[in-house]
């Protein structure tokens, strides 16, 4: 079976919808620990690779260089929602840059967040690129290019040396070639790589734990990861899974979104990376297949999970405010 | 297998998603003509059902004592977007009636339609029940209950007079006893009956071609059937493919969308019922499963298909205005 049955969505206690998906847990060595459904499928991993092309950002000097902070360094690895605090740090940063959000290649857009959405709306303003989710994302390749002296112009495309760069360093990461698969282009202009679901969940698990890596490699790692763990809610935002999973486990797990359903998590002190694809590519069963994933590995705690209880079994509810049903974790997928 | 691949979703031509469903064409006598995954299983047909439970709302002669419009009756049978037109309707309804926007039993809510949402939003405006895509409905069943003298309070409650007349109603058409199956409540409050697809695409064929029940109740079908024909923008909106189908087709199909990727179509002309569940309740894969299955019946000409297009193989858009991908039937899953 290319996938399987991870979460069912039900209605007062009747199975209405069904989310079927493939998962897979690596260690830094690249060993397949765990694996559910068809792992060598080519997936397409989208923002779930920003953690791991911000090395760069670090690696080449440009984040000292620039005196980025913990905040910058975090939105660089982000896919943010686009809240005060996540618009004010980007501007702040391409300001202190001497450029400006027309330099960003993304697209304008609205805040994900949809508070902050509404009330950009009713405050008569419009979307625009600095609240895209993957502004930080290019604000940092923008850092990098100016330090390195490579234009700035075009830095989204597949041939800009910058992008180059990011693609040799994701190789070694995956252990593989990946100018052997397809690719498309993204959301936000960058090049959609592929990759196996198994490559992606062994790159994760060397950013996890990168002691095979080149020293300078590995302390930009350490350097990424130590951001990320100071500033959770610049990792995503308030109430996200990826943000509320670095605070509530204290940086033991640092989980990573990517549209289309993908949902990747490093664990640094196991070394471990999980990476996880949703079939239909919707976002609502992956933070439920990644907890109980993490529950299975022992990876949280009693009091881990209360506090997550919220992106274990969402509740839903109706327009009425009566909770109708709930997302779960399907039982046949993961014993105990 | 449960499921069935139905519809891909593309990047650059590499399959990034994928939507499982199961799909059911039946004729008026309860025929299946074709099938395809588990039609046996119970599923929530949501919305699916309101041109079935609108039956009463003729039937009972009260839209012939309030003279109702074409209009107004194709609300009663709509999931519609809440567009101006929308609202003017339901809000002008209520008034005739006696009655305001508090006595529908749906929760407040901002229009499914995004550019009427944003309107209302940049007015200072907030979500309101009217707005509710459940509106029409509601405003149906009220006029029943007044026609019928019964209560107005609680009307949306499953022990309420005028819910176990259209639960009998139901039963009918489906050609089963729905109440040996488990009950939920919907978005809007309404009872959320559930039953085997196989079950629902056979109440629509009846809708379809009602000529085996009771001429009162046959009559009252075809009612239905003219006004959702004759005013195809109230039974859905602008753009959605349920309008557009019917438009395109001349009411030769007449389709109804269903919360958690539930869609119908009823095909007069041939007396048939077409129900499609996408098990992951995604919205988006629907349209493509239908057209395909339309398709495959040979119900659709080439100047429709041609018309259709953008719900045949929806093209998939980035931030910067690219066409990055599109949303197509799975190559395997029907013959040519």
């Amino acid at each position: 079976m290319s996938y399987e049955l991870f979460v069912e969505v039900t209605r007062n206690s009747t199975v209405e919808s069904r989310h079927f998906g493939a998962a897979v847990v690596c260690d830094h060595k690249g060993n397949v620990l765990e694996s559910w459904g068809d792992v060598k499928r080519l997936i397409f991993p989208r923002s779930a690779l920003k953690p791991l092309l911000a090395i760069d950002l670090v690696n080449s000097g440009a984040s000292d260089h620039y005196a980025l902070s913990d905040a910058e360094i975090t939105m660089a690895c982000a896919s943010h929602q686009g809240e005060p605090m996540h618009q004010e740090v980007v501007a702040a940063w391409l300001s202190r840059l001497g450029l400006n959000e027309d330099f960003l290649a993304c697209g304008p857009d609205l805040p994900d967040d949809i508070e902050s959405a509404r009330k950009l709306l009713v405050s008569g303003q419009q979307g625009c690129r600095v609240y895209h989710n993957c502004s930080g994302k290019h604000a940092g390749f923008l850092t990098t290019a100016l330090h390195l002296d490579m234009p700035l112009e075009d830095f989204h495309l597949v041939d800009h040396p910058l992008q180059k760069l990011s693609l040799d360093g994701l190789c070694e990461l995956a252990g593989t070639d990946l100018r052997q698969y397809p690719m498309g282009i993204d959301g936000c202009g960058f090049p959609a790589i592929t990759m196996p679901l198994v490559n992606l969940a062994q790159a994760v698990a060397r950013f996890a734990k990168p002691t095979d890596l080149s020293d300078a490699r590995m302390q930009s790692i350490y350097r990424l990861q130590q951001a990320i763990i100071r500033e959770p809610l610049y990792a995503a935002g308030h109430g996200t899974v990826v943000s509320e999973l670095n605070q509530v486990t204290k940086g033991a797990v640092l989980a990573k979104t990517g549209a289309e359903g993908v949902l990747t998590a490093a664990l640094p002190e196991q070394g471990l990376g999980i990476a996880i694809k949703i079939s239909d590519g919707g976002s609502r069963a992956r933070s439920t297949a990644l907890l109980a994933i993490l529950d299975h590995l022992g990876a949280l705690s009693g009091e881990e999970k209360n506090h997550l209880q919220a992106h274990i079994t969402p509740k839903i509810e109706n327009s009425r405010g009566l909770v109708v049903g709930e997302i779960h974790p399907a039982r046949s997928w993961l014993p105990g």
